[in-house]
């Protein structure tokens, strides 16, 4: 992740881009992105996302990158310590969902 | 982000949700997400964004790892190999926005 | 509509807050709203759906009203005039979708 | 507003679209359309938002009617009475944003 990381940042130094990405607008393009991925999924039964999946691989890969892209900038930009959030948020999800109670229930962990 | 991939989909499978898990809704929850982390930065000046990103970094780290929670799971369901769709992607940036061309301005490709 | 778009605006000008609605966070806030409307269909089948949607109506209509409340905002501060713009949208959608050939078809029009 | 939903109605039901309209695939429309309206605010200072949405004013107004139109579809199929509704919100608005108190200020009404 790291390396995509530096990439990334090579790549916008390289356009002298970094003047234009305050967080705002960073955080708007990852939300963009999302939405774009999102428009592949739509109007479609569950066979017909399947077909879909298939035939449009490349182009549904396309929009993952679009949105990790953004999302690697802004985690660099604010410092972000992606893998140690990481760990920390499973904790919480572990905590919220415990594996017994949640075991097989779509239920949210207010719910449960 | 394999070891990440992984992680998440133990978590999944302890639970038995992947039964749910169809990309529509994985891909709205990506979307939903997206939103929350936005809201971090709504009706800020730059100058309050960074003092909030400062006193909220632990908070905006969570929404980051939600994001990227489901993209992994989301490249995991569908087969994609996103560090190979990562340099794909990077080349055709590259090509879009060639350096030299694009070197300090905040113009789509479109309009270079 | 012309009438809650005036309700809307003697709300805010009521609280003096016309000077943090630029465009751009107007339709953050519009993105956001859409967002929480949109989880509550999330993980939901379509026996689900009827149900939630009969048991939260109330909450389901504050979300519909919260997009409304600011689409009539930005509209108003755009001097877009939405009855105007209706029409002639519609002429559009007319055009791209003629009705015999899009009957009873999901495709987009690209595609027809 | 009735009027327009009768226009929206009408024209679906001339091409037999009802099929595809549960509410979770609408809601992800009407998402859409409002990532498209965000996109013309994005990576824009006040002064180039100024003359951008003077120069694209029919293109914004497109996509303020295309979200629109979902959400009076979504409304009309979830038999929502906007109206009604609009003025319930606006009472619970005012209640947590009391004109004095929040005068002048773009604090959340939790920290009011």
């Amino acid at each position: 992740m790291r390396e995509l990381q530096k990439k990334i940042i090579a790549f916008r130094d390289a356009r002298d881009w970094k003047q234009f990405h305050n967080p705002k607008d960073v955080a708007i393009s990852l939300s963009l992105e999302a939405a774009e991925l999102l428009e592949h999924f739509q109007w479609k039964s569950p066979e017909e996302m399947k077909q879909h999946t298939q035939k449009h691989k490349d182009d549904i890969a396309d929009e993952v990158v679009d949105v990790l892209y953004w999302l690697l900038l802004l985690s660099h930009d604010l410092e972000i310590d992606i893998d140690k959030a990481f760990d920390a948020k499973m904790k919480k999800n572990q905590a919220k969902y415990p594996a017994q109670k949640s075991k097989g229930s779509n239920k949210k962990y207010t719910e449960l």
